[in-house]
């Protein structure tokens, strides 16, 4: 099944991005340009069904979105394509992002409805880098999935993550299949 | 490729559940006997990759873990096989699961390593029901994924609810693909 532009969502700012990059190999690091789109989009994975950026207000340095292409609200309304994608995916940018920032515990969280704190209404997973517990993160209140406060992502450093990012995914995917 | 007993982990309580349930046809909804293991194992789902049952300390009810049949540590470590087989499984499990609580927003939460709060280490996703925010939760502290406590399964309601859901995902399974 191909990706059909019709089906975008005009205010939706994951649709702005997924109709502005287009799909490119993943094992071929080429770069984005970030700037295409206000605020700026750090794309990592640009394939015909799915797509990864950094969040804009990351919990963690490396804090990345997996979306699908297509506009759809919750995980229950992807295809059965697009659901098997993104499960491909998802450990496959778990190993590149704890490659790329050294950080071998992560979360993934997706979020459905509004009482689930969704707020973006595009289908997404988060993948957060947990950094091993300072002494001071010790001392603060530990939730199960909560921990951290979100900031804004600053540019230059996300510019350089991103391209690391790429870097390690070209690596990643082009290696012999498990 | 098939599930190969001998790489089980003696002492991981998901891989006792594994052991323990063979792999049936989701279509079909029968039931199986929760209590062949110790603590009591509330199956929904048992395919020849991957498994799905009632978590034990839900934070609300129908609170449910989707694993790998096989034993791996983190969702980096899956194959591409079972990579492919949990993303299929999570929007049909969160169909099923919204379909039989009659609740419509949920998480799915996936942590790997102590820093993000993973407890057993063999690969799972948690599917949490989110009902409604009451104005009584709405007063307490509310952060993006930890809300709510954990508690004890009610055995009782588990075997209600476990029912329902095989009825609810056999339904689900029989439908023409889309």
């Amino acid at each position: 099944m191909s990706f059909d532009p019709s089906q975008c969502v005009g205010d939706c700012p994951f649709c702005t991005i997924s109709t502005t990059f287009a799909a490119t190999p993943p094992s071929a690091p080429i770069a984005f340009n970030a700037d295409l789109v206000s605020p700026a989009a750090f794309v990592v994975l640009s394939t015909p069904l799915v797509m990864a950026f950094l969040d804009i207000m990351p919990l963690s340095p490396g804090h990345l979105l997996v979306t699908t292409r297509a506009h759809h609200e919750k995980v229950s309304d992807v295809t059965e394509e697009e659901a098997r994608e993104l499960g491909y995916w998802l450990p496959v940018l778990s190993r590149t992002l704890a490659k790329a920032t050294g950080v071998w515990d992560w979360n993934i969280v997706q979020n459905n409805g509004a009482a689930a704190a969704q707020v973006v209404p595009h289908v997404h997973f988060h993948i957060i880098p947990r950094p091993a517990l300072t002494p001071e993160l010790r001392n603060k209140s530990f939730t199960m999935f909560g921990r951290g406060q979100r900031t804004d992502l600053d540019e230059e450093e996300a510019a350089e993550l991103v391209e690391k990012l790429r870097q390690e995914l070209a690596r990643e995917t082009g290696k012999p299949k498990i």
